[in-house]
């Protein structure tokens, strides 16, 4: 299901192919986040246009709402949000263990209060694959326990003792046709439960392996250090997913480490936007009366049609089309950057395209502080 | 610049085509309401698939925000907002009385309020046209005085006399190149006022006019009526405009009155849905599980790709494709009316489009309760 066409001889970025039941998948990809069956403000069409191949669901928020009973009525997630393509969906373990409030963690799973009104649920390794089978995703994620990265050394064994107990359950449990299950390896940045992790994971034999607990909160270096002692233990053969990153200027990297997948919620969160020389805040003063493009190199619909200045007039007055254009934007960069990361690689131009890029790019002041922050200890 | 294609001989529905000078206006026209520089949630490209042909803006919204020297800037509303197609602009009149709260209304124009951030402002005939013709919109409207339907008829006769006045005024003011200008024209539900009032504007040779002080809580039948006293003394070569209507059934009896371009901020505004048997509230619990479209026969885009049951998730969890999908609908649904109503005009079944329209279209709640409320006096 997963081919490997080229691996860079600079690093461990490698060009694969992902085939899966709604369609091939090239990687390294970015995943747009559709976590309650849309990609916020996005429709299929300007997704498509975008260059999207594949995008997330999130098992909690769809079991919350709309609920099982309409999307298994509709024919699955594919039907009810129509989007024929690839789809992966989170197992929800990590929104039980950061929105909701836990009440009890057993041996069989969590129950918990759901964030919206309070009531009880009860989500394990058997009902999230229960949730994805029904959902329909292409890539199903086993139930994890993502613990804070502020976690102590024992909280930290213990999540990774769950996470391997709970992936073994999940591996267990019947599937969706041609669903695959990718296993989450936890461990923090602690090199000896990643290992551990991993291996028991590997020795389960799933179709491919993700790094969770990165973009938990912790500073870039840890969260480098975190793919880098991991990595090694994840079988080339097949495809790695580190979840919930990044930055372009991150991936690029973490492509560098032998990263394939990628989801990130930045691009359609955040009312900036996303330029090779840096995140700018669209609504500025500056930008009143600046009729080029957010980027000028961008081919986004967006770019094409409208100005920021425009565009700023419509954050400042509240209209959608603001919003809205601002996540094709930084979608398109996101994915636009995968595109060009993986023609390096098959031209063997990947060294100077990661230098290039690290050269031009200008972090948001957000990273250019804590980077600064993480020097100074 | 206004050819009149066919006359319908059951009513006074008319078919004509008009040239602006950003391209041709097939009437009766149902245009599209952008106040800010945006109709809502909607794109150019959407507006221009669902049939639109004109779209409005606003001079007092614009001239606050962005304010007039970005617009200027950008070379034109036009150019500012990507929409090359037809402009009408509305002068401010109605927001300035409506909106704002107003200091003191002079001889030559109105001291106000922003109903923004307080900011003193004036705008009088000579301000909304020179703010218009920045603007370059294809066809300007004039600053009038549009009073409340329970202003007393001393209140009444004033307004008017205040509206014949700054009609003058508008009508000495330089254009753009190739501008129309619409007189409008004001009486509220008395037939004098309304005749001295659009005796005055034909006699100043305007290049359209329009209906105002309808569509300001008026009850339906006094709405109609104001048109119904109004419309025998518009010129019949030139297009009348019955400013902020209506509903669709509501568009289809003024048509039949003589009336060619409507606008109105339903489609766009209220998160309802508009079918041939009647509004729709999406999130009701009666369509959590409903697979069909939100109208069975619509051809438009979210009719076409989305389910009753998703939109109402989509509503439910606060997700913008939501809104949008049913601005698309709902603005679709207003344009093919019109589409329809001209092609039975052209065809000679006008007659009977209108009597099959009004047997079969479901008024909203709303509308039924007033007209029981009328109907009780």
């Amino acid at each position: 299901m997963f081919e490997l066409l080229k691996t860079d001889p600079s690093s461990k970025a490698r060009v694969g192919r992902l085939t899966t039941a709604h369609g091939v998948v090239d990687t390294p990809v970015f995943m747009s986040v559709g976590t309650q069956g849309s990609v916020k403000a996005l429709d299929p069409r300007e997704l498509r246009e975008l260059g999207t191949q594949i995008i997330l669901g999130n098992t909690y928020h769809l079991h919350i709402r709309p609920g099982m009973e309409i999307i298994r009525a509709a024919g699955g997630l594919h039907q009810f949000i129509n989007w024929p393509d690839p789809i992966l969906t989170d197992s929800g373990g990590f929104q039980v263990f950061s929105l909701a409030t836990i009440r009890k963690i057993q041996a069989h799973g969590v129950e918990f209060r759901s964030h919206l009104d309070g009531s009880l649920l009860f989500l394990g390794p058997k009902e999230a694959m229960g949730i994805q089978r029904e959902l329909g995703s292409d890539i199903a994620m086993v139930f994890d326990d993502c613990p804070p990265h502020t976690s102590t050394p024992r909280e930290m064994r213990a999540a990774v003792e769950r996470t391997m107990r709970w992936a073994r359950e999940c591996r267990e449990q019947p599937r969706a046709p041609g669903q695959m299950v990718f296993g989450i390896i936890q461990g923090g940045i602690d090199a000896t439960l990643r290992e551990e992790c991993a291996k028991a994971l590997v020795a389960l034999e799933f179709d491919g392996y993700a790094i969770g607990g990165v973009s938990v909160g912790e500073p870039e270096p840890e969260m480098m250090r975190a793919v880098e002692i991991t990595e090694p233990f994840m079988p080339a053969k097949q495809p790695r997913y580190a979840m919930g990153l990044g930055t372009p200027a991150q991936l690029v990297e973490l492509v560098a480490r032998g990263v394939d997948m990628f989801d990130c919620v930045l691009p359609t969160r955040v009312a900036r936007n996303g330029t090779r020389k840096g995140s700018i805040s669209i609504k500025a003063g500056a930008f009143k009366a600046d009729f080029r493009p957010i980027e000028e190199s961008c081919d986004c619909f967006a770019c094409r049609n409208f100005t920021r200045a425009y565009l700023r007039h419509l954050l400042n007055v509240g209209e959608i089309l603001g919003l809205r254009m601002l996540s094709v934007h930084n979608t398109r960069m996101f994915v636009k950057v995968m595109e060009e990361v993986r023609a390096a690689i098959l031209n063997g131009t990947f060294a100077e395209y990661r230098r290039d890029f690290a050269a031009n790019y200008v972090p948001t002041q957000k990273v250019l502080l804590a980077r600064a922050a993480a020097a100074d200890r």
